[in-house]
């Protein structure tokens, strides 16, 4: 078995969803690959490949004794946007096993979708669709307008400067607006090449139109954003959350957007599927959309050329660039919820 | 009267939605000015006040035979979006006085306005907010998103480079796709200068996923967006249209949208006030606004600064920069509708 | 003669040197084209198409008593960088007669060479050759290398905001640093959307360490960049002259540069041919290019094709938009001397 | 000693030159640190420390037995541009400590005088200087003119896209002719992140009228640049060297300037100090600059904020992200030679 074993075993994705035959062909050059489909792989397939397993393709359990039991491991790619607590890192950090998400590959879907939401919010997009339909629109009336605002007439601000915040950020640009940015775990050197002016998180509640909230959900984040910041906004402002609903506090949240003060648009929540009496769904002032950011069609095929990409590079001794690694100072502190 | 006499005649709009306080004593400086407000100035007032007027602010009629009354004439500027038939423009051309409309204080709302649009077409944001409210929502499955896309995914196209269609194209680049332009009016070399290539319509309709119609109305391109051209777009596309309704075969536009075939936004209307029986009202695949476009508080005040920038310029012998100015050769191939 | 007659008359341009095939057939479909080289044409020439020119390409004289013998005259294009006073330009302007020059072909080339200028100048890079030619240099020394700085270090000044500075402000928005800009004749918010804080002259002079003279001459800032400007400067800044030396008073410039204070780096003189013992040849601190700027030898084509592009769009009615246009209020202070 | 000790020993730099007060408060805030200067610190007061040292500043030799008595021990960073053979990285890798260089510091520096290196042979800009000091200069002659060409008129190769070539890409963008690029340690999809077009070397060369090469030397890659993809190089192009000079085949650089075929700008040589009767000195075409790109005043003291900045990071149990850090594919393959 000279080129090793690929172990594909893409749940909650299925081989069809994210692999293109073009990408089937480039993974069946590295090596042979176990092709496992639908519900997690059994763990007696695990087992039997284990010994030549150079990588393994999804979130399949990975303790300490698989690991010992795959020598020729160099690397494990989860083809979603998490880390999850599957792997024993540690252990994969002391020898050399790259982890990997191909989190990235949702950065420009997400990056869109929360943009239309402030869009959609700040110019009441959806209302005025409604209004249409039941012809109750008024013309030319500037009161009815009254909360309607620019995105290029003042601050917006990004938590979270990953993958989705750094495209948002790009997005966001050319509005011209100051752009202020909070991330704990970068340098304000970082921000700053982004064009983000790096705040303390009171600051940037207290001084932007929007607040995009697209930071992972961490140990130190967990309900971080509350009633204190949220009542730093000022009337009118619009909060985006389009990462992970365990950062803000949920009923603060909810308070703030059913008070009137601001206007809220959500794409993720703290309980999925949403039960069917949340509050959520009956709260005003909001934009809601179930989990749908970076559920776009064309997402899927690049997600598995992502894969092909980083796995060609490491077997050839190189190093991945596409996907993104697991760090031994933060990924265990990551608290995402496994989708699926 | 050294100064001269500023002649401010705003209807539609009212003296406090557009002049601040700080605007009133900027124009104050330039000469005597005679504030009017409410309905459009009675030609009583009018005439008195030609033989010194500088300046006249409004869409105030000025045929020739006042023109010719009015001989320290210098300016005229239109606090509205477009040129309106009210004045004798070759007159004005060959007596040197500017002619201006306060139209780009809309670019930014109105290129805002439809970025956001077309987000919430290609992510269907209205749609995805009722089946929340309706608790029919369908959790990650790609099914129901089978038709979003991303504007980062493929061609975007612009008709209509003005304006708006220029700081449309600015929010547009960062997306990365492909930007095609067509303005009949525009040397090439002018929309290369944006980042758009320059192609002919049925290029554009052919290639493009979202094409935004920002084109100003004139007697050359009414109706000639029809079934021909809408019919060039491949399925699922969007069309977003918010600049005038005369530029499309308005029943051609609501055709394609009722087939299914593509999606259409829409900000402006054939008929405004928009009939309660409008067949617009009840088409799927589209998001309705009534020519909201504009219409953002933020937007008036800086219409009479606008207004106070250029004046200041042409009465101290210099040139306006801020309005637009009419052109002898496109002035009178302009077909807005007057709103009010 | 139903499509009258283009002019050409290009002098000190040659035909050659401008016009390619190409761009000459283009023309020819525009009407009877009079191609003219070598010296200015003779008055019998002019005289004897002016009934039936529809254009005048050059810098042919055209007084009053011309253009009243050129019924159908509609543009005059000067293959040049400025407006000369060879034109009654009220007249022009009372009958619509576009007067216009194809001074924007030079903005690349002046706004790099500028650019280019600057750079070798904050980083020495002519003596740097020279030290290595004689042997002279000295490696890894901080101290020889004391005065050298980065454009991304600090603000940086553009001094006149036309084609050239627009251009120039483009190239310099990447190196990160505050961008000030000054130039009378434009409204603050159009230097904004260029990128550039409006600002004095003296706080110009005083924050940005690179201060870029980009100005066209006019009787309004002749010899206006003196002593007490110059003084503003920190010690160590750079200044690059590279539009018209009537805006400088040139002694002082050069009393500057030979202080040691600040350094220069100059493409135009107030003498050309530049007498064998200007003062300026022996200056210290000092870059000079032999007004350069504009000459390279792919800019001449696009002068022909700019040329054509506009004659196109004036004689079917449109308007043009690629050369410059004189207009009535600035070109009465323009004060640019020929070249040839 | 709960802190733990911060070992300095940043030869070939001196703490005066990269550490301000302020940069040594933040630092003594860490921990104990002991600051050496001058030569290299000695091995005594090395191994006196190496029991309580958390991190070490400087090119201290690291051996696995040094290592294996530096429990602690959880950053090396290295003062310089270059990874060095001074560590054993796969101990370091093994055990989790961070090797780090402040070789990012450089980036703007390198890029800016790269840009300048460029737009002064393209221009002749020292050439001309020289016309002037001498009288020799020629007035509007396109003739002497004939080899300038503009960026903007044509592709721009970068061979190398780390964080000199990212720069350089940056300020190269608003030129608008197409970027290639070519770095074989990175995914073609980076490089499309940066504006750069993934081409192969023989493409790059072929198609750039500016070549710039700034890539790291490495075991790979020494002396690839040569005879062949010189000559595809269309004639009057510019090669900038900028990087490190053991990319070239020396002799082919030299050969293909001495011709008169293309042009080249060199920052960096093979041998350095350069002998006095190095055959580079003299060839034509050629703009030389002795290893200055880096060496700019105000570089230093943001490598050493940049050190503070990442251990402050690393002590605190977070990632660096200011630096460049060791990777266990790539640092083996380094093969830069040691300044100083």
């Amino acid at each position: 078995m000279p080129g090793g074993v690929v172990l594909v075993d893409p749940y909650p994705r299925t081989l069809d969803q994210i692999f293109m035959p073009a990408t089937r062909a480039r993974l069946e050059l590295l090596g042979e690959v176990v092709w496992h489909d639908g519900p997690p792989a059994p763990a007696e397939l695990i087992d039997r490949h284990l010994p030549d397993a150079v990588a393994v393709v999804g979130q399949t359990p990975l303790p300490r004794e698989r690991l010992d039991r795959a020598p020729r491991l160099r690397a494990i790619l989860n083809v979603e946007g998490n880390f999850l607590p599957n792997v024993d890192y540690d252990k994969c950090f002391d020898r050399g096993i790259h982890v990997l998400t191909t989190g990235p590959v949702f950065a420009d879907a997400v990056a869109e979708l929360a943009l239309g939401l402030a869009l959609a919010a700040a110019r009441d997009i959806p209302r005025a669709d409604a209004w249409m339909r039941e012809g109750t629109e008024v013309l030319y009336d500037e009161g009815v307008n009254g909360d309607a605002f620019l995105l290029s007439g003042g601050p917006l601000g990004v938590v979270g400067v990953g993958a989705i915040g750094r495209r948002l950020s790009a997005l966001l640009r050319p509005f011209g607006s100051e752009l202020l940015g909070h991330d704990p775990w970068l340098d304000d050197a970082v921000l700053c090449e982004e064009g983000l002016t790096p705040v303390a998180l009171d600051e940037l509640f207290s001084r932007c139109h929007v607040v995009f909230l697209v930071a992972a959900a961490t140990v130190e984040n967990e309900g971080s954003i509350g009633a204190e910041l949220l009542g730093l906004l000022r009337p009118g402002s619009v909060v985006v959350l389009a990462s992970r609903a365990a950062i803000v506090d949920w009923d603060a949240l909810l308070d703030a957007a059913e008070s009137g003060r601001i206007r809220i648009a959500i794409d993720v929540f703290p309980e999925e599927p949403i039960p069917p009496d949340a509050r959520v769904r009956s709260i005003p002032n909001a934009i809601l959309s179930a989990h749908r950011a970076g559920n776009v069609p064309e997402v899927w095929p690049q997600m598995g050329a992502m894969v092909a990409d980083d796995l060609e590079a490491i077997l050839a001794g190189g190093l991945p660039f596409r996907c993104q690694l697991a760090r031994r100072e933060t990924v265990r502190l990551l608290r995402s919820k496994p989708i699926g």
